[in-house]
């Protein structure tokens, strides 16, 4: 691998970019296929364990070849005859290398293999409400979690801004602790007007029966409505919803189907959805690249969250959305008005579910884990004390309890897969979805697409300013770049209080 | 790899068969979704086709990798020292080695590429009904085949010889030509005879609306009900069924599903049932080595064909699947007896797709295929003059031309996949099936089980008899050793008589 010159230097960076690709399509199938339609016997999932550690180990070995650190170093030394692209690239290469250089082969393997395992235990232990099944196992990640950030800490301070660095280039507790104080001075108040308000919203008919394979066929219909291209994607079911990029023309979507809660898979698939086309129409110059993918998880929740909340949730594109609905569910809607069923999916009530709550109180769900995640990382909170914790935070922040761990504690996959720091990103992601908004709204109206049956104009908008570049720019110099802005609670508070005061009729 | 002692070449021998598991699971993986989930974009395809062209070549490379060779070369040379097992593997390793080390490894990977572009474009041809677009792809395939059929005849006479010699150990034109000129002697005047009586058999509800989705679930009440183990393996959807294993703990059936021909999905299921049951039950000896896997296709397909006819459509388990099927669809077959269901789902008719073939003339839908291939591989037949000779062999064995190529040439996806000298063991395997019962019934009385509502007696009998040795014997010495015959058509035809004129009240 060794260059003999800048261009052969550039050309082996490239030809090693390519063949590690079937490597990754194999690692990104077998990890699709896991949590779709894999088999859970243990088995099964052993045999799936060691193919899939293979491959982790296989890119690991492949990434932390002493021959291609030296490249980057070459590349590194030459930084400023590189264009752009490049130097993104050489940048973001170096960063990962140094992190994973420093970690033990073996320990990587046995972390690789933890994880296929993980995901398997954390859901039975969620089918059968017993955290003791899942403890083990999360102790486990914990351990290797901070092992890992240890060995090459980013940012200083705590131990957690490196683990947010990994996410949100750049985050720290510091301006996070910030942005969440906002968030909480905002919306405590209005739920406790909201909690104090006479306001009926009718919501007998969100447990009627809908038919679990209409509800599947109408998931791909609000799909092809957002935009999401099914020719190069496909909706599976999951337990968890969640995208996956199985290659740059292969990004697929999942959903969860509940006979009496079609609500749940509605806004799920749209969630999803927003995930998808931000992967699906990231711009030619860049995919299929290193720089092919979302800019950070924030920027990727900005548009889940938009997909899901301001568009899906809004007035304006339930008006195009509910006589879909009443069409395909009619004895299910015949006698719920539009009105109902906007005020229906957009009820503020504490809940103990994250991925269920209102978008008024999702930000408490968030402000939780990310409490939980500082102190397990900082070791000051104890996996055995973890349910308990967790459920003084809901009363703390939502003032309720949840009774079973599949309600509390095991209700989210992220831990099982390692992914500590990432929560946060979900509440930024909201913050940023209304930025986008805000700029949006100088290029076209809104509100007025959002009421057309043509949506594409949001995405050909979010297309040009934000997947055009894919991973080029550190995500908050890329809000700054469309927005003119640094990241700002403000317009998403503003949107929150305008719209629920409205719904519930308050000043 | 080069070994020190026997007791070294052997652990060698296992440790790279075990090199090898991931990139297999990999390849299975992929080659499963793509005939599942997988997007049909031609991107998306493109993508999907370079990672499973790396995968196949690296099987090629690790499996033609001359320190492999020569392992096996030195296992050979002490092959009178090793256990049965192992000299079966260096038996099937040289045998496979000797085919693969004289390909071109370019040929090799654009063969490898060629069909799974193939195998998109042939689905596409096929729904278009279009030859045209399939054709070009074919004549490749045909070329690619009988060039690496050249480069290592393997059996004398006819190239074909050998390709058939790859499916079916030692099978021959010859032996083959004789075996349905039986067949051919015994059931077309059995067919004419039924073509003149005066029977009815009521087939209107055949065609009623069966609800997809509850098609499905019922396909999975199959399964369960055969021995299938749900467990550890999964159904899912493709245009042609199929079965794959994925890893020994993972074998996988799939269906397609029509509304209004729910016997297509039924008898699907229970034949690739069959394929599933046998790869499930490998016995714990060879499970994940080399010889952890069906016999041959012949015998493979006495599996499926046993669950599909046999069982499936036997008079006895009707009586236990029809009160199932009753309950599950009571609006759709309160009007039908049982006698009415048995006589539908056996009715004798000519017709043009074998997979809905009948099990009377389903032979003769296997000796059109056969004559054709033998004139593809030996150069007497051109794919420009397929669909015509097709409809012209129709004709002869059938007395039927159908209309479109989808009813004709491109109802298959066998020769897409290169399977050329494959079709030939669907009728093996039928003929074989009632070896099998004929032997079974010394130890059980068969039709007494397929009444009762357990038949994992059924099962249980084939595993020990016929899985437990997975490919350790030769296909027709596994025959011999269980039921002390050759290979033998008269049970069968006898099997066919006694069954179609009982219903047919034929003397």
């Amino acid at each position: 691998m060794k260059p003999t010159s800048l261009t052969d230097a550039i050309r082996t960076f490239h030809e090693h970019q390519t063949s590690l690709k079937p490597l990754k399509y194999a690692n990104h199938l077998i990890s699709f296929d896991g949590q779709t339609i894999a088999p859970k016997h243990p088995d099964s999932v052993q045999e799936r364990a060691n193919a899939q550690t293979y491959f982790a180990m296989e890119l690991f070995r492949r990434h932390t070849d002493p021959q291609y650190d030296a490249l980057i170093s070459f590349l590194e030394s030459h930084v400023s005859e590189l264009d752009q692209s490049l130097q993104r690239m050489v940048y973001l290469e170096r960063r990962s290398l140094n992190e994973l250089k420093k970690i033990d082969p073996k320990d990587y393997a046995a972390y690789s293999e933890l994880l296929t395992k993980a995901q398997v235990i954390w859901e039975q232990a969620k089918e059968k409400d017993d955290f003791s099944l899942f403890a083990p196992y999360l102790e486990k990640i914990i351990g290797y979690v901070r092992k890992f950030a240890s060995l090459n800490k980013t940012v200083e301070g705590p131990l957690y801004n490196t683990l947010l660095d990994q996410y949100e280039e750049g985050m720290t507790i510091e301006k996070l602790d910030g942005f969440f104080a906002t968030l909480k001075a905002r919306i405590v108040p209005l739920l406790k007007a909201i909690q104090q308000s006479k306001k009926i919203i009718r919501k007998d008919f969100m447990k009627r029966s809908f038919p679990i394979h209409e509800q599947w066929a109408f998931a791909k219909e609000v799909l092809h409505l957002i935009g999401y291209d099914l020719q190069r994607g496909a909706l599976a079911a999951s337990v968890h919803p969640f995208t996956s990029e199985i290659s740059p023309s292969d990004v697929r979507v999942t959903t969860h189907v509940y006979e009496n809660q079609f609500i749940s898979n509605l806004y799920s698939t749209a969630h999803e959805g927003g995930h998808g086309i931000y992967e699906q129409f990231i711009g030619p110059k860049v995919k299929g690249t290193l720089l092919g993918g979302g800019a950070a998880m924030s920027i990727h929740e900005s548009q889940s969250r938009f997909y899901e909340n301001v568009l899906g949730r809004s007035y304006a594109f339930s008006k195009v959305l509910f006589p879909l609905l009443k069409k395909r569910f009619k004895p299910q809607l015949n006698d719920v008005s539009l009105q109902e069923y906007y005020e229906a999916i957009n009820e503020v009530k504490t809940s103990f579910i994250r991925t269920e709550a209102d978008e008024l109180t999702y930000s408490l769900h968030i402000m939780v884990r990310y409490e939980l995640e500082k102190a397990l990382i900082a070791g000051t909170l104890s996996v055995a004390d973890l349910p308990k914790r967790w459920n003084e935070l809901y009363d703390t922040y939502l003032g309720i309890k949840p009774k079973t761990y599949a309600l509390g504690c095991l209700q989210d996959v992220h831990w099982s897969g390692g992914a500590f720091g990432y929560f946060p990103s979900y509440a930024l992601g909201n913050a940023i979805s209304l930025q986008w908004v805000q700029a949006m709204n100088k290029d076209l109206d809104v509100n007025r697409v959002m009421a057309s049956s043509n949506l594409l104009p949001l995405r050909d908008w979010f297309e040009k300013h934000i997947y055009a570049h894919g991973k080029l720019y550190p995500p908050f110099e890329l809000l700054k770049r469309v927005t003119k802005e640094s990241l700002n609670p403000e317009p998403y508070c503003q949107y929150l209080e305008t719209k629920f005061k409205k719904i519930y009729r308050l000043k």
